[in-house]
């Protein structure tokens, strides 16, 4: 609780009681300035209230009110077709979404940039495998088991809830609007907010029975919390009798594979293998509309790496980069996320390793490149109560969004976990060799019991004496060995005799050898950025949307920023009025953009060039071709609305130059004219 | 069966005869030139039984074994990694797959080029829904009636088998082996294999067991065949009370979004939608390598069209191609495929009509660009009893590979039948209007019942035969009017009274009135192209793989042949020698192909230079640049084995020019000195 809010609280509770007893006058004086004072004193109140609702929702941050802005965006990309909700004309499901035409196309431009940011850049093995699952793999990876949520029912309509998100709305909507909080209940609302996710199923329903919290459609009362299992089930084959799930993940598919790969590797660490694919998650009641859904694109990295180097080969290209970092210490003291220089991250120990660090960076470039804020991208570590008890260490590249701070991108060290599992379980060994170029000798203990010995003198208990004198640990085997050497004989305990024998000295020789290793056998590490292509869309998507007036000031008109990297459509071509000739030109220009392999759109209406310019600019095409002669035409720029006349033959490379990247508009821009807008009925 | 197989068959049966009669001979005489004659008519029949073997398994032709060269290429895949069984460790699932690197390469190639091939080409809106389906779409689309094959089960063991396969493996093991069958009996198991897809339950059943059909691990007996539907099923959201399935292909997210699709068109048809994404067939018992999976990647096309006008105004682009076509007629009378122009298959009506006609020729354009060879594709006409009673045509390619001639695409006119049925089930109208740029004047019945004279006479009875009046047709109308007219008054019987009564001319008004009518509403067709990416990607397999003898003449090398724009990686770099000047001329290299978007590997290994080309030539690499000098370089082509020496720093350049398809090999040949191999160590 930041001290302005807690300086609110503390004046609100003491207007309240100066109300009360101003109340208590008022009542027993019946005095008209006594009135006026508590008149008074409640204007107070309600403009100390206003404040501090705007305060703990948040909606007055940067003089945005974000739930006004949202239904904007949200409305425009539903009516340009971004997305749809799945199976509309059926009603939908919940937590289903379609990519409607735009929308696909931008999903597909982020992911052709992320297999060249990464695949092609790394020269990543990337690999396809199916989405249906036999349940034996989701055993070994423990999703069977622990890929839960905890529910509670309506005990009277059998209706489902997430159990922590009834806690967490009671806890919030508390907070928000019960004014009458003591500053110890909001400190502990608060704590249970913070807790949420470490309760188990008894703490979170003595929660829910302590604070009255009901079904919030029926007002019911609900069942204890149990865990329910998110994957989808089905079964494989005809008979039935083959479990399978929907996978939740992409990156079983890459562990099991692991021999091959690193075979084809040449047997060499470290690599990194990609798959980008569907995955699935049968959630409770899906809320948050993109960022919460049933079935969505997953793109996930498993980078390979001996445990004991994980430097990385091109690290340094990325040490000098500065972005807001949020170590676990700023997010334990209650501070803010800080501004950190990577390579000192890394050097002092605040991210666990060069690799871990290298994607860190990397992720920060994917991101921002893409036209995600770097004001509102941070990468916050997991603190330790979030982490799997195997990993090393984990960072979360976090995007600010009306919906607060959203986990995009998980970057985590799992160390041996995942290859160990499916070793055990498939009894495949999943390891790597490091060949020693010149053989270690390593110093090794030897017993060697003397068994004709040990049979004459123990007869049936040999068998065993022997295994106990083998199972000797070092120290234990050198104290036998300087007793014998001392005494010649020695009382040895055999548990599993239940007493002790006595051991001679010609019954067991004891020594250390030392013995030459040819090369050492390891389970890799795995260090595992993994992205949530349709959450990073959708931040896309908010970063990029914003208003400006018409030209006539009489309404506010959308525009996307979308870089020409991933806007869905790389530019429009139309005639400035409706005429054969202009209507020809266009459709040469739209030919040589279809030959050069740009997406673009030709509009031929007679609607007003100002209308077709604020069309194309809500769903963030980056240029606008105008056909005004027979020679030359313009090229308008989106967001600076600037105009350059080029000559028609030269359309289309300018067009590909620029969206490509190989050329700026600043550079283009240089090269050619520039041309008024004054002469077009510009918007 | 051709006159050959028949001749042969007749010439063995004769043979057979004059064995069974010799051997009586032989027995009667016990002479030893009647031996004689026996052994050398034995002789004459194992030749005759080898040359039909031959021909029934078809082995022979072209004097390849197609078994010998199937191993050779799925050992050659899978040892590359160009596919893997899915789930390997843990012993697989049947008809899952992983595609490894290369694989997946391939695979995200093909797609790349499909999307500029049709999706750009044609301005088509893609779009991208959900794999997971509630029951209600495909209730409505028939696949939970109909997705089914038919099943039977091993009566012991309860093991499954698609019951038309084990005819059909019958069928044809009799037509291969059994060489005594008579003509009569080969014809009838020909019918039978012929009409393998249209056996009812009970049909398939009775030829199970005429013919003694057991399980074929077990020899069991079997139950009766009864349908098993094909979908994965599952349920959505926790209560189990949302049935789903994992969808059996993507058009049915096209189909429901059609009136959003429609709106974002501009309200014009036709206009096309486009998906690519993962479809599920729970296979009863996959067989047949990669071409029948339980899981699959499909790109699907939903052109929608005007019933009234299926022309298209690129048609003109496609009518001149010539290819092998199979029409229905060539079928039915026994032909084969013939080399027809397009053009001519429209107009003559053999092709329904032009769109159906110009997306078989972009068919066609896209899988020869793609490497699949002209010779071995076709376009097969569905038959009459193939085709679903609402489409209007249909047309297969079909690849011919190992297995036979593959369906790979299926090019449907499913009329209105998809968008109607969506329309009925889910209330909302999916049609389109043809607005009237002049309202048309139709002549329009209309039946007036005054309700006042009929309540008078009726009463209670009145509701009913007003409806009864006002559900006449125009006949039934105008003959009523004429009695009126003539007589004043007419018996009409009412259905719903089960009785006569008689109207009065003061009852009811008919007459023939002008209305104006302003546009058109109708269904549109669709015409659905629908590509099954694995079976294209495996035949591109078959097509592309080839062998040939190592320069020392004592091994046979593996070489893809693919086109630059599907090979998985466009070039490999590596040192001439192990060098330190040269690697860091190969990693300068390998950081401006990065820079271009070429997907390349770099070898720095030791290997002989023959070896490395070799490694490339198997993974289908179409150029290898050898690094033998610190300025120039060769540039070596897979297949022609042909070298070129060009600069380093025009080497990306170069190779994005022939990999992008802007210039051919043999311009750029003729462009560089050639260089010859002698020099390196060429394989």
């Amino acid at each position: 609780m930041d001290s302005a809010e807690e300086l609110l609280r503390k004046t609100l509770a003491e207007k309240l009681t100066l109300i009360e007893s101003q109340g208590n006058v008022v009542r027993d004086l019946k005095s008209s300035s006594a009135i006026k004072t508590l008149n008074s004193l409640k204007l107070e109140k309600s403009s100390i209230e206003q404040q501090l609702l705007a305060s703990s929702d948040g909606s007055s941050v940067g003089g945005v009110n974000k739930e006004v802005f949202r239904k904007n965006l949200v409305n425009t990309l539903e009516r340009r077709l971004f997305y749809i909700p799945s199976f509309k004309i059926y009603s939908g499901v919940a937590g289903l979404y379609d990519y409607g035409p735009p929308g696909c196309a931008v999903k597909s431009n982020v992911l052709a940039f992320w297999r060249q940011h990464f695949v092609l850049e790394e020269n990543m093995l990337e690999v396809d495998c199916p989405c249906v699952t036999p349940e034996v793999v989701l055993k070994a990876s423990g999703h069977v088991e622990k890929f839960t949520d905890l529910m509670v029912k309506d005990e009277k309509t059998g209706t489902c809830y997430r159990a922590d998100h009834l806690l967490k709305d009671f806890c919030k909507e508390k907070l928000e609007k019960d004014l009458s909080l003591s500053i110890e209940k909001v400190q502990e609302l608060k704590h249970d907010l913070a807790m949420l996710d470490d309760f188990s199923p008894e703490q979170l329903g003595s929660k829910i029975k302590e604070y009255g919290i009901v079904a919030p459609d029926t007002k019911n009362p609900l069942s204890d919390p149990y865990p329910f299992n998110l994957m989808f089930q089905t079964s494989i084959g005809p008979s039935g009798m083959i479990p399978g799930y929907m996978r939740p993940e992409t990156a079983q598919g890459i562990f099991v594979n692991f021999k091959d790969l690193y075979y084809y590797n040449g047997s060499k660490l470290p690599f990194a293998a990609a798959q980008i694919g569907q995955a699935f998650r049968n959630e409770i009641s899906p809320r948050q509309g993109l960022l919460r859904v049933r079935e969505f694109t997953l793109a996930e990295i498993e980078h390979f790496v001996d445990p004991e180097d994980k430097s990385h080969p091109k690290y340094s290209e990325v040490v000098d980069l500065e972005f807001l970092m949020f170590p676990r210490d700023e997010q334990m003291t209650g501070k803010d996320a800080v501004k950190l220089r990577l390579g000192d991250a890394v050097s002092n120990g605040t991210v666990n390793n060069e690799t871990l660090g290298y994607f860190i960076g990397r992720v920060y470039l994917f991101l921002t490149r893409l036209g995600i804020s770097k004001e509102r991208l941070r990468f916050r570590q997991h603190l330790a109560n979030e982490m799997a008890h195997y990993a090393a260490d984990c960072w979360d590249a976090e995007i600010e969004c009306s919906y607060g701070w959203i986990e995009c991108v998980g970057i985590a060290d799992r160390s041996a976990y995942d290859l160990r599992a499916h070793s055990e379980k498939s009894g495949t060994p999943l390891v790597a060799h490091e060949k020693f170029s010149v053989p270690k000798e390593v110093e090794k203990l030897v017993i060697t019991p003397v068994k004709k010995e040990l049979g004459l003198a123990f007869k049936g208990n040999q068998k065993k004496i022997v295994e106990a004198l083998e199972a000797m640990d070092e120290k234990e085997a050198m104290e036998v060995k300087a007793a014998l050497e001392s005494k010649g004989e020695v009382e040895f305990q055999v548990c599993t005799l239940g007493k002790a024998v006595t051991i001679k000295s010609n019954m067991i020789s004891i020594s250390k050898e030392i013995k030459k290793e040819h090369q050492r056998v390891f389970t890799p590490s795995v260090i595992e950025p993994s992205f949530g292509i349709g959450r990073i869309i959708y931040c896309l998507f908010e970063h990029s949307f914003y208003t400006r007036p018409s030209k006539a000031g009489d309404e506010q008109l959308n525009v996307f920023s979308f870089p020409p990297v991933v806007a869905p459509i790389k530019c429009t071509v139309f005639p400035l009025v409706q005429n054969p000739e202009y209507e020809a030109v266009a459709k040469q220009i739209s030919k040589s953009l279809t030959a050069a392999g740009i997406s673009h759109r030709i509009d031929i209406t007679g609607t007003s060039i100002g209308k077709r310019y604020a069309r194309t600019d809500e769903l963030g095409v980056p240029f606008a071709i105008t056909v005004d002669t027979t020679t030359t035409v313009t090229i308008r720029e989106r967001d600076s609305k600037d105009q350059i006349r080029v000559e028609i033959e030269k359309v289309a490379s300018v067009v590909r130059d620029v969206t490509d990247g190989v050329r700026t508009w600043a550079d283009i821009q240089w090269e050619y004219p520039s041309h008024s807008s004054m002469s077009t009925a510009d918007e």
